[in-house]
């Protein structure tokens, strides 16, 4: 490739430090060292875990940093002993790498690969540089995916090719808020045909649990927000019925179990919330409800609940990027997608050229967006 | 029988107050109503549930009362409509019963069957009255099981034939302590074959999840208890290694933790303490492990922990009795005794007169028994 060996200057959303929105800049991005990956992003879902960095409650990260961890794009240019992709290939950037030889990752019940975020920092290469520069001052990376820039750099076990058809700025979605919720219902759940679910949270995730739980069969999918607003997409994508929390005097999960008889086959929490985290518990059906929990809450948060509630037969349960092992499920994902088995389209609200990325996070922040989707 | 229809009068240990130890008395029997049975108990284990009645630490308990839950005995006759059981046949009485028509009992993952004193007090028959009198007083029954009598009534959800030949005084432990930890090894928890366990809590009901774990084929199973004398029957019964946290400057899940890598496949809880579930929780290995609660902590208890134990996938969950549904479960389990398949004889530490009921009660609170039976 012409630029192969060749620092590329792009244009980049660079958070100088927490507290500030991401700011516009020219960088300079290194070519990949061995085993990594330079990538042109083609376009990217703005997360609320990018704007956690900029709000700077994301542990361990160090700033300036590119974020952004839900792109899609086509190979610039490899770097030595790369052999998983070659330059054209179209990708997704892992927002949890699958390294393929951790303990994790030959477990096959666990995608907590142990090169990532949850176990050390991400936010150098795995050689401990930096492939960014702004400036003249250095740019910390952010999960090794950094795709708020036109181009990024990733190792091998942060990448996977995927179908050469596949369009880009409807995939993306695939690399972090659709298989998050599409995967905790058909992934970590297990939902069943005919059972009851219940969602608490209705954004971009939350409907994606919904259309998970309609892929699985769900017979009764009751959607939980106290935005009324979200109710209209909820219903379009599988909910059966929506109710707010805000229209009882009682507590919610007291409204769930009347309505369900002893509560939900399956509760999703999708907010982040230790209220609504025992909240969903409590909606679970007794002697054999599962609640999943999906929503991050707070670094250092503590979940606090009477052990009775298990003990009478109820299961509690984290779903880490809807349970894939991400190398290995993306593939077959977006080829379930051309194959139009799965569709996150809906989940898209916006789409906006990659200058207007400040007027993105002013839509997730004003609760207006769903999904905005950057176009470089 | 001659005795159907007629009052028996027979020795029971009646607990008078919260607080008091059961106490020798003779007491009458009234005879079994529509699909009741009356069984003359055979044997009994001690079990700390029992205890917790004595104590008055276990909910919504009324005095005076007669409690025990772990027998097996003898139909000595029955009410009209029932078709269970007849006089002569060996059974076990169902400390959560199974009425087979709720919602629970028709929902195959459930075994809280709705009728049992998790949604409903147990201390009268289900018609509300009792059928046990001591000095003019009545006194309330306990589970429907109530057998610290030399003969009790129980209503046909709360019985269960079992193998002609079964001795009575062995398997009377599969009515409650055996099934309770066995089930949670093999029947909540699946611990599959080459995987790592850790138990926390060495007493009677631990020791049968060792016996699950070995059976299922656990690779390394790791006893943990403060109470090193329990060390020698837990390795006789399976363990691999013990530990006791007073030997250890750090926390005892990190302990586990290097022992293990990434933590252990499975933990168990059998103590009921919550420090000792945040413990186990944490023990279990990131990304794959499961937590299984056995142990019922006081009333009102608040377990709290940070939920990114959960989110970096690993699952809690609780067992009742095993997982089991007793109806459908005790028979076989019985008839895998007597095929040798399973044998909890090693947990029986005393065998007692009836008479010398106070005497199992105080090995039980010096912490020297594992499980005394008592014979009438």
């Amino acid at each position: 490739m012409a630029t192969a060996g060749k620092v590329i200057k792009c244009k980049a959303a660079v958070i100088w430090e927490a507290g500030k929105l991401p700011s516009l800049e020219e960088v300079e991005v290194a070519p990949p060292r061995t085993r990594e990956i330079r990538v042109k992003i083609v376009a990217t879902g703005i997360c609320r875990t990018d704007d956690h960095v900029v709000k700077g409650i994301f542990p361990n990260i160090e700033y300036p940093v590119i974020v952004g961890h839900e792109g899609a794009g086509i190979v610039e240019s490899i770097g030595p002993e790369v052999t998983c992709v070659k330059p054209g290939d179209k990708v997704i950037p892992l927002c949890i790498p699958q390294c393929g030889e951790c303990a994790s990752c030959l477990n096959p019940k666990s995608n907590c690969c142990l090169i990532g975020h949850l176990c050390q920092s991400q936010n150098l290469m795995p050689d401990k540089t930096s492939r960014f520069t702004c400036r003249g001052k250095q740019v910390y990376h952010f999960l090794w995916t950094s795709t708020f820039s036109e181009y990024t750099v990733m190792p091998e076990a942060s990448i996977v090719k995927i179908d050469d058809d596949a369009p880009l700025e409807k995939v993306c979605l695939f690399g972090c808020g659709f298989s998050t919720g599409y995967g905790a219902a058909i992934n970590s759940a297990k939902v069943e045909p005919g059972s009851t679910c219940a969602v608490f949270g209705l954004g971009g995730v939350g409907l994606s649990v919904i259309i998970g739980c309609k892929a699985a069969g769900a017979s009764r999918i009751i959607g939980v927000d106290i935005n009324k607003e979200k109710f209209a997409k909820a219903k379009e994508l599988g909910a059966t019925e929506c109710i707010s929390p805000n229209d009882f005097s009682k507590p919610i999960h007291k409204v769930l179990v009347e309505m369900t008889g002893l509560g939900v086959d399956y509760s999703f929490e999708v907010i982040g919330r230790i209220d609504t985290e025992v909240a969903a518990l409590a909606s679970s059906c007794l002697g054999s409800g599962t609640c999943v929990l999906v929503g991050a809450p707070p670094a250092g948060s503590q979940l606090a609940f009477d052990p009775t509630l298990l003990l009478t037969g109820r299961k509690l349960i984290g779903s880490l990027i809807g349970g894939w092992k991400l190398k290995d499920a993306l593939p077959k994902l977006v080829s379930d997608y051309m194959n139009k088995k799965c569709n996150p389209d809906a989940l898209i609200s916006h789409m906006l050229p990659f200058e207007k990325i400040a007027e993105g996070f002013e839509l997730l922040h004003a609760g207006k967006s769903i999904r905005s989707v950057l176009l470089f």
